[in-house]
């Protein structure tokens, strides 16, 4: 770890020291062993048979779920045989249910597709009729005032930019009307949030996803609603500014349960106490199978490691693979993690990668560090780009690793194509259907391609 | 053209001349007006609109068939008010006919799916019936000779090797089964012949496409076979050798046909008499929709020309769409045109792109040209990339734009990412439903900014 900071230290002072990697790079022979790396998971890979098992035979699930215990089980099962070591890590997690199926319609109207956010409250049982403001954003909110806002419906209508190539930073630019909506129209006395659902895509699936109340503000229910029922709900405001809406929701937060990350490893041979991370989180939303969110990402993380054993990869260092156990309403998995590994320093985890982008085609890697760092990594180029990965740039890296921050460890996400996740992301449509086999097993082999690299060439050292 | 085969030759005889462009390139400047052009495409595009009336109003567009002749029309009705002058290109398209359903099955077991290869013949009207001999390869079944083969279904079951990571590269090592398979296996006597389907996974949709009979050699009745179908009968096959296949086919080829190449083009404002030709072909297989092959290229193309009329970018060169009339079974609209082109040499084509790799995400694009012509447009990366263009590689073109070469023409193939695209190719699979809306608009989007680059910069000339 000394190593890391005190490269970042150089960097920030100004200085370009001149970076160094553990061994010289041989091209050709790297080249032969990430072939090896792709054959092994586009020939015989396992992460696709895997992924069927845990959205078809188990299911979606959401934290606290009886198939999310049934995931955890899987998951330790599965790695057991591919690992030296494999432990659980227990960590506690939030425990909210959906209940009877969601309905919403216009009062003497069209029926709507709805579903209740994750954390909201139920409506009453006999439901929530309401007039209905349309809103584009927190801050068109807060201008309307007590005034416009009591008593109402808000409908957070603002979408997603199309013209955002990458869809995350389309997402990230709408996620407030979700996670925050409630809580500020409550502080002007609404009643209840509908949310146009986070989808480029004009269809019928409403996509669920967290959201927070805040302390001192009395909570309202908060649904999602299909970006098709959005616009038709725009346009009926439009010609009728008076309707209202009828919704009924059932869901309920529950006492928080048990549950553990799952982690197994191969031992480094040379610096065992080195760690490198790969992982993705187990838990999914209820709607769909979490195909793409994050099964994808779990049985990619898995593949790592059972690639290296198949081709005798011995790593340098440690291999780990963490399936984290919550991150869609909480990040527990990765916050727990995190406090572990902060606490025990003798484990110095120089990389950790998560995807959970879904399971698309690869196109790199988004590097949570300075340029000099993706300068660095974009010197293994002359590989990666033989393998259609020619992506490394400046970027978030996952939610469940972020917490790692501390520890100094490299974080790095895994960058596939994202132009469909949208469509699927915290929605029915997130079923085992969507992921294309290859693809995925393209994502695990380039994830097993970086965790070998970082293992044979380090992170970047300061020459004398 | 004299300044690009001057280029050539200085490149080939070991000097490496310096390299320049019309003007010098302002990066900030032209990701402004490539930003533009995304925005519109993925804003107001009426790429994916097009391909739905192709796809769904239109349908399959074999050549010779009534859907071609509307396909025509709705073409140059289409591209009517977007160009300065529009005209077609009178040419002779094959035509056959599929005719009913095909029928086939193990004798006294299993059904099994298949369809006639383009331009087969038909079996005899009550079917044909014989041993079934699997071979991997057409080395093999010369190996074999006709004491093995008289009289015999050849069946040719070599599978796309799925460690290519370039799926055409799969494709391409192992379409000498259907292309030439009947004429190799009638040679030695074969009766008919079932080609395992050129598709990367395993499921129940036959993929045809064409095929050729040789002068001297006996047609025989020629079907692919699903790869599930495929696996099924090769198992059998194991278990019983003497089983036999019965099969009917109903196709036939009928007379040659009039049909036309499309041609739609902005005029150059300073260099008319260059031209950047942009194209795709209407005419596709009979069994989806021809939705990734290649109504997305024609869409795409025709896209190029509204994008550069709705935003106002007068080119300095002509850009030209072409639809072509016919590449699945003749490359008629190709040839014809090249033909044309060939005999105007008043007309200077300097860039030939075309789309025929699907309508995916788009990852670059491929210059059948000198690696130095290459480099030339990697001095475009720091604008491309900025779109997630990254691969700029050598490679094949297209197939409708290979025979411009004659005309010195810089040749270029634009590149989607592929992996799922042998999963649709040429089979039931290709409906408008496989298209991703922004997939195919960043598709558009990507073709729109290459000719626009090439309409600013030209061609590498060499500097005094």
């Amino acid at each position: 770890m000394f190593r890391f900071i005190f490269f970042i230290f150089g960097f920030a002072a100004g200085m370009l020291p001149v970076i160094a990697q553990d061994r010289a790079m041989d091209v050709e022979k790297d080249r032969a062993t990430v072939r090896k790396i792709f054959d092994e998971s586009l020939e015989r890979g396992r992460s696709y048979d895997w992924l069927r098992v845990l959205c078809k035979d188990i299911g979606p699930r959401l934290s606290g779920s009886a198939q999310m215990y049934r995931s955890m089980e899987w998951g330790a099962n599965t790695l057991k045989p591919l690992a030296d070591t494999i432990w659980s890590q227990p960590v506690m997690v939030p425990h909210w249910e959906r209940g009877k199926q969601e309905e919403a319609a216009i009062k003497g109207g069209a029926k709507l597709t709805i579903c209740a956010l994750g954390g909201s409250i139920a409506t009453p049982p006999k439901g929530l009729t309401a007039p209905v403001v349309e809103v584009q954003s927190l801050t068109q909110l807060a201008d309307m005032g007590a005034d416009k806002l009591k008593g109402k419906i808000v409908f957070f209508n603002r979408a997603m930019d199309a013209r955002q190539l990458n869809t995350f930073h389309a997402y990230g630019s709408c996620v407030d009307q979700r996670a925050s909506g409630a809580a500020e129209a409550a502080r002007f006395g609404a009643v209840g949030v509908l949310v146009r659902s986070m989808n480029l895509r004009i269809d019928d699936y409403p996509h669920t996803g967290n959201m927070r109340y805040k302390d001192g503000i009395p909570p309202i229910p908060a649904a999602a609603i299909s970006t098709a029922d959005a616009d038709m709900l725009s346009r009926e405001l439009k010609a009728k500014p008076d309707l209202q809406v009828r919704m009924r929701m059932f869901c309920r937060s529950l006492e928080e349960k048990p549950a553990a990350n799952i982690i197994a490893e191969i031992r480094g041979s040379e610096k065992p106490e080195e760690i490198i991370l790969v992982g993705g989180h187990l838990d999914s939303w209820d709607l769909g199978e979490g195909a793409h969110d994050d099964g994808a990402g779990c049985v990619q993380a898995m593949e790592v490691l059972r690639i290296f054993r198949q081709l005798g990869l011995r790593p340098r260092r440690t291999v780990r693979v963490v399936l984290f156990a919550n991150e869609e309403n909480g990040v527990r998995g990765g916050r727990g993690y995190a406090e572990y590994a902060i606490k025990h320093p003798v484990e110095k985890h120089i990389v950790a990668i998560e995807s959970d982008k879904g399971g698309f085609a690869p196109r790199g890697f988004s590097v949570d560090s300075t340029r000099q760092m993706v300068e660095y990594m974009r010197g293994w180029l002359p590989v990666l780009e033989e393998f259609d990965l020619h992506k490394i740039k400046q970027g978030g890296a996952g939610t469940d690793i972020t917490p790692l921050r501390p520890t100094g460890a490299l974080l790095i996400g895994f960058e596939p194509d994202t132009q469909r996740y949208f469509e699927v992301h915290h929605a029915a449509t997130d079923t085992f259907e969507s992921v294309n086999r290859r693809e995925l097993e393209m994502g695990a082999a380039a994830l097993a391609t970086l965790v070998w690299l970082f293992d044979q060439y380090g992170l970047p050292t300061r020459t004398p």
